[in-house]
């Protein structure tokens, strides 16, 4: 059942349970709120304690509410909100708002007290939002129940949907949109997601024909499955999504933690999954608010090249440092660009950016043909326009002109002007009235540019159908050996190094001696999983070092006390080593781990993931995410086997996927050789789950 | 001969060359400039065309001043210049800006003509700001000579010292800090730099007394050695230099080339250059003043550990994050510190960032106990208080309370206040008046206090003499060969490996058998320095491999058609690949580069650059900040011979360094191996300058 949104942001009808006459309390704001931003439908204060509020009769329970409402607040403490509800289940009443704190933000025992609210809403039917938040903020239906003092009241209604847990952040983010005139579908403040959770609100935004963007502010994703499908939709309907998760600092979680009881995954993860999915991921608040912005009011680039002229040279060395800095190209114009510019320009070479020096400060019509001339160029897929910090009188002489051309201009293009507080407040009043999509700063303007393209490019990534799981049996013993865990993963598809198991150190040493050129001898002892550590892995060159390599591994077998259980003896492989794992994300579940290998690329943590079971053409697209890429397919001239690394991936993927018992698995390394020399697991470790 | 700065920003009488009456043009600006801000010295407009312009009379000629001015603005046309500077060379005016534009930035002619005004001037012993620049702005001394229109008028004074190159960006940071209430000594607009040049100018600034702090904005450092020392003699006064630099990408140097003639050095290069000299580099406009705001309002902190405190739990998980992300830490406080937190604190565990809850909301006396309590803790180095977009009833009821704890702290304590116009004016309007260092959003204030934390790094490292430099003889040749290259550092004491330069394969193969373990042959030819690329060195196991190899090499050097000079034949050594390399930096001079070696970290372009010669402890620093260190020095349990490999790059920087033939150096690879045995280079490049 698909989550209703009409009554949760649009309702016809509204009860504030625990209403108050007190504007200037918590429990006064909500009514306050509605009345003064003229809210169209019914209201019904409920307190036993008062007959009226305002112009309002006053009901003392909402089991005496005159009809079913489509939406409560609970603005009631903690210790009455249980019955609060009853009460309001009671009547019928469609959407409950819990704003009251004190449920699993605090531990275990307020996160029971809040299951049982879900639990009796659930078999009434009713959808709960909170508890810990502050609700609905709806400037497009004026519908504003939200319960808090600082919220701006000139509101900027827009196809912006605004999706918070943090009640705090979320009323932060409103207001520094509405400042900056940057128009909202409608803020939600989720809080503890007790029953309604982001992905089930995200579809619902998804499906709202009056949601062109969706911004998501979030601390700990708890409904991943349905979050992936609600982006998967999104993408679809070409509605853009851009995500700010906190709590990838150790003390960031450790404040997520307290705040609202969540646990949150591994950023990595997260960040991988993000862009699986379509999302554009930001770390900062503006960063968050002006990429919703300019995804909102632009059309997507074609490519990633930026134009930029400015009449202040400084400025555009500064936006070319800063388009650079963001992955943008600044491609020079086409000659003929440059020679019509030529003809216009005195005191300056065309280029790009364009600075068209002080030549226009006193002529608009020139700075108008020459920005026509330039933002025609068939080199250029986007465009910003960046001025200075203009008092009035070159505000009201040059800005119009250079807002014409923002407005004329077919392809995405914003325009930044520096603000300077009293100075700068004509150039903000036109730019405000303009209804352009412009910024504060130019680095603001390169960024969100950067993102629209970085969408352009997420939206465009290519679909694929998993392949299907592989299960493997679960094994009789509680823990594998690396031979074991290679011959299993073997059975699954997983390419494995050819090996010999031996015995003793005389069989191992006529194993050794079958190999012509260099190979690898290893001791494998019961418990020991990093070989390496111990010393029990030895590289050699020929097979006659096998002889004293062998002896000084039996050696160390006996000083450190280990039970071998043999001794493997292979082949070198040579090649580029490539880290392949798998784990169980708490938030994602199964996910597959793609990475640069050997000690200098694990030091820079360079690591993609993908969700398990894999696709060949999303395990090549996340390989192309690696650092390390070039290094693989181009970098001296050398081409690897990447085909053969992707069937790796994939065939790791599908077992994991298919065998649940596995709670990890790790190749390191696997050894991609040039193209047409495969690629190989040369070590695997696969971690069993306790017996349930 | 230090340059007087008092004539140039502090003149008792100025001249105004070209004055205009019309207030709305670029002639009248300046005039009109210095009258509204009050200047207290003496104005004298010169212009054939008028008798007075206002209140003063006006001159015909420089020529015919009642007195020797200080300073003199040119604000005449580029062509009418060279005359009007005539004039006041005759009258002894002190010192020049000339504002017109049209000199180097536009070519060669353009730079002779820039060079004759110099030459004149230098004659006559008067100094030149400019040409194409806006001057001086000093709202200390109420001197504001700026002819551009777009500049505040509410000005407030301060200790930041503002000098750039751009004359628009110089306006714009103005502005900006202006509009931030952030106090400015003065700004200066340096333009082309004919004369007076960052270096020289940076110098005055650290003398003045007035100055606290210096941010810059550059885009070509042209006197480096006289900046260098400026630096050395700011960090010895205790006076941070915070600078951007524009130009670094590709785009940017074309931009910056166009705009003031300047051709960019590497950025890396630079980003070296001033951290070695103790100079905070910054890449956004904000940061550059949010930076020298901090430094200029705050004590220096002890480490690196922040205590963050917000009555928003969702942003304490924000700032975590930021905080982590630049770097900084955000321990736990003490037990007592949360002890006496968990007496005060109903609906939350406190911690770090420390969420206060609503609960401080309606209670200001709390707020102040907690804030207390917090700030004092032994853990925390420094602090930020942050609060969400207030409205004006809790910015009235709470604010003053966090503005006293900010004052009271006597740690570096900022506070954040998001900012959303009409919302937050009142808030905004506490925090001017408050005078304590605030900033808009989180993020601002987290940049600022990490970039404090750098600049209290830069001003404690090691202090230490360059060792005197080591002077080669220039080679007979126009090329030098491995070989050579290696046996000519060897007598410079650089330590390189032990090899045989065998002269045909049969020499090479007895050397070959000497060699008891892996070893390395490799074909020498004249004019090839990249070997590997046409497979001429071979890593082999044993020397009964050589054989073929060497037969290999030979029939590689007769397809390739190549002049064979001989055969190298070496020990292979063992150990972690480190390159080493020396420069000729066109503004830094000879510079010796630092980086991890192998072909994944060529990748990650993981390098830092010192001028040279280089003192043992300036290259220990430098390694130190290469992101392969770790595995140098500690990773995975090993520890490599650091100590041999600064002995290396020591001897290196002093080689380079008293050899001016040489144009670079390259030893790539070092080998180092682990403590005790040493680091060596195994392969050499030398470039030869062409005979002067």
């Amino acid at each position: 059942m698909a989550l209703d949104l009409k009554p949760l942001i649009n309702p016809d009808s509204v009860a504030i349970i625990g209403a108050s006459p007190n504007e200037a309390g918590h429990a006064g704001r909500c009514l306050a709120n509605l009345e003064r931003t003229g809210y169209p439908g019914r209201i019904y204060p409920v307190n036993p304690k008062y007959d009226r509020i305002g112009a309002h009769t006053c009901y003392p329970s909402a089991r005496d509410l005159p009809e079913q409402v489509d939406a409560a607040y609970l603005l009631v403490p903690a210790r009455a909100v249980e019955s609060a509800l009853e009460d309001c289940l009671e009547r019928g009443i469609r959407t409950v708002t819990i704003c009251s704190a004190g449920y699993a933000e605090l531990g275990a025992e307020g996160a029971e007290r809040q299951r049982r609210l879900v639990e009796r809403a659930r078999e009434r039917g009713v959808r709960i939002l909170g508890p810990n938040c502050i609700g609905v903020l709806n400037p497009v239906d004026t519908y504003v129940g939200c319960p808090t003092f600082n919220i701006t009241y000139s509101y900027t209604p827009g196809s912006i949907a605004l999706l918070s847990q943090s009640g705090g952040m979320a009323a932060a983010l409103f207001n520094r949109a509405q400042g900056r005139t940057i128009g909202i579908r409608t803020m939600v403040s989720l809080g503890n997601e007790a029953d309604i959770q982001m992905g089930e609100l995200l579809d619902a935004f998804v499906a709202d024909p009056q949601t062109r963007v969706i911004a998501i502010y979030i601390e700990q994703l708890r409904d991943a499955e349905r979050f992936a499908a609600a982006a998967e939709r999104a993408r679809a309907a070409g509605k853009p999504i851009v995500l700010l998760k906190v709590g990838g600092s150790e003390a960031g979680r450790r404040t997520v933690l307290g705040h609202t009881g969540a646990m949150a995954g591994e950023q990595a993860v997260f960040s991988s999954m993000m862009r699986h999915l379509g999302v554009v991921e930001v770390h900062s608040i503006d960063d968050l608010l002006n990429t919703a912005y300019a995804l909102s009011s632009l059309p997507l680039p074609a490519g990633p090249r930026l134009g930029a002229l400015s009449p202040s040279g400084g400025e555009c060395g500064y936006i070319a440092d800063r388009a650079s800095a963001h992955g943008l190209e600044i491609p020079l114009p086409t000659q003929q660009t440059l020679d019509e510019l030529s003809e216009k320009l005195k005191l300056a070479r065309p280029g790009n950016p364009l600075d068209t020096t002080g030549q226009v400060i006193g002529d608009g019509a020139l700075l108008s043909e020459l920005m026509q001339i330039f933002t025609a160029d068939p080199n250029l897929d986007m465009i910003t326009l960046s001025i200075p910090t203009w008092g009035p009188y070159d505000s009201n002489a040059l800005l119009p002109r250079i807002i014409d051309a923002v407005k004329a201009c077919d392809k995405p293009a914003v325009l930044s002007a520096w603000t300077a507080r009293n100075l700068t407040e004509r150039a903000e009043e036109l730019l405000r009235e303009s209804g352009i999509c412009w910024f504060a700063s130019s680095d603001e303007a390169i960024a969100a540019l950067a993102n629209l393209r970085r969408y352009a490019e997420l939206a465009q990534a290519p679909s694929a159908t998993p392949p299907e799981p592989v299960s493997l049996p679960r094994p009789e013993v509680t823990e594998l050996n690396e031979y074991a865990a290679k011959r299993l993963l073997a059975e699954g598809g997983v390419p494995v190094v050819a090996e010999t198991l031996a015995p003793d150190t005389e069989a191992a040493l006529r194993a050794a001696r079958d190999i012509d050129g260099p190979l690898v001898v290893k001791l494998v002892a019961s418990g020991v999983t990093h070989k390496s550590e111990l010393g029990l892995v030895r590289l050699l060159d020929r097979a006659d070092e096998a002889e004293a390599a062998l002896a000084d591994l039996a050696r160390v077998a006996e000083k450190e006390n280990l039970t071998v259980e043999g001794y493997l003896v292979a082949e070198r492989l040579s090649g580029t080593e490539i880290i392949l794992g798998a784990v169980r994300d708490e938030t994602f579940g199964p996910v597959l781990m793609v990475g640069a290998g050997g000690i200098l690329a694990e030091h820079f943590a360079d690591r993609v993931f993908l969700p398990c079971p894999a696709a060949p053409e999303h395990v090549r697209a996340a390989l192309k995410q690696l650092a390390v890429y070039p290094v693989l397919d181009g970098a001296r001239g050398r081409h690897h086997d990447v085909d053969a690394l992707v069937d790796v991936a994939v065939a790791l993927s599908r077992v994991f996927a298919g065998s649940p018992w596995m709670t990890e698995i790790d190749l390191n390394p696997v050894i991609v050789g040039l193209k047409g020399q495969g690629a190989t697991a040369v070590d695997a470790v696969i971690g069993i789950a306790p017996q349930a």
